[in-house]
């Protein structure tokens, strides 16, 4: 299992709209707006890296008004 | 009460008419254009961050020509 | 109650020891080691956004190996 | 006359200081600790855009601790 | 003989098409969808920095759904 | 007199005709494309500061095809 | 197996001296000088991300003249 | 014939004597002080692109208290 964050940047006046349209898909486990240079944190898990990627680009990109995603898989160095 | 400077970009030649338009806000103290990686810094004032965020969101944002903003709460560390 | 994403940078090398010495700060509730720009994203919470300013710089920001922090404070829009 | 923001990046740990040094400063009118990917904005003027480098680079980087300072001159549009 | 890595930004939910649709292209030798802050990380080869501009501007950016291409011309330092 | 340099970001395939038309601006000295995260290099002056700014924002963010322009002013140091 | 490239950042004057011993590391699959933002792309495959993670801050990052590197894990999107 | 623009960071307050240091340097026509994200943009030459990062990282990366330079050769797109 991968775990990730997913900073997010929307269009101006669209991170309320976002990050609630975001927390309803399967794998996200939760979803906030935030300010600073990020709009809307997320975070999400899928089975592997290839099925991160699938969810990130195929569901997470899919909502209207957003317009970057950084994808920041979480890795256990210990 | 929450101050916050707010770095804004806009969409080539909107700097000018961005700048007024944001200063006439309520809770916008100043809004200056400025040259370099920002266009417009704003100074604006809240009740708390959750209410910044929403001046920011709902107002600032919903000026026409502005394409990113970068809100960078005042923080009292003494 | 205020909440914050801390996005951290660390000198090459000090990932894991940074993320395990921050998630013993107290107002951590977590510090994950990712790949990416970041090298560790925390959570933490204070009561207001001064309290978190301070834990940032005068708690978080002490952990020997850090380069940057940027702290993304969460919002409630709705 | 010219007139600037200075945004400033300083060391982990120092905003505090930095920002009460700075403030101290001929021809610096601010100087405020933020959240972000700035730690300290200041605002300060002088006589042109060579005596403003010259206050920057001569004055504001000399404060120890600051690691990065990024000039944004005010200019007027209309 | 020039060659570079071109590291491409591209639109929400376009990065397959892109990268398929540049490995394409002649003068690209490969094309791989990555997550971070770039979508699609390319290499490619021209005989001279003049035609590697030109195969980025003619070829690689004609792509639909490009946003950003940051080419990394490589050098042989030793 | 006030001489600057301005980083231009354009969109993509358009960095040719950006460069060629910015070149005819009255103020612009040169005007020539890069690789790397600018795609243009353009080299102008003006009276002050304030005719610097206005003239990236009248003339050359008028100009088809630019997305970003980042003024950097020349300062004499010595 | 996990598959990414690494953009890496040199102190200066280090960059082929750091290519060159990020070359010879196990994993490591190429090693590049480049102009640009980063100084060394690195391709390098691993089991899983942990391993990667694994691999470089604990290899690749300790080489000696790095400043920063810059994790992008190829993904398969098809 | 490869020419280029090198976008230069410098320690604090190191600007004017990074500048006029590497002014001096065979193959540079031109190195001046800036505001902004920059500190020194330098204008330099050299007989293709490998002689170039030859040239940025033996010569113009050896002047002491430089912290970053960024590389951006010309292309004649035409």
């Amino acid at each position: 299992m991968v775990q990730a964050y997913i900073l997010v940047q929307t269009e101006v006046g669209k991170a309320a709209a976002v990050a609630s349209e975001i927390a309803a898909i399967p794998g996200v486990t939760s979803a906030e707006d935030v300010t600073g240079p990020y709009d809307v944190i997320v975070r999400a898990e899928a089975d592997d890296v290839d099925k991160l990627g699938q969810l990130v680009v195929a569901q997470v990109q899919g909502v209207n008004g957003i317009t970057r995603t950084l994808t920041c898989p979480v890795v256990k160095l210990g």
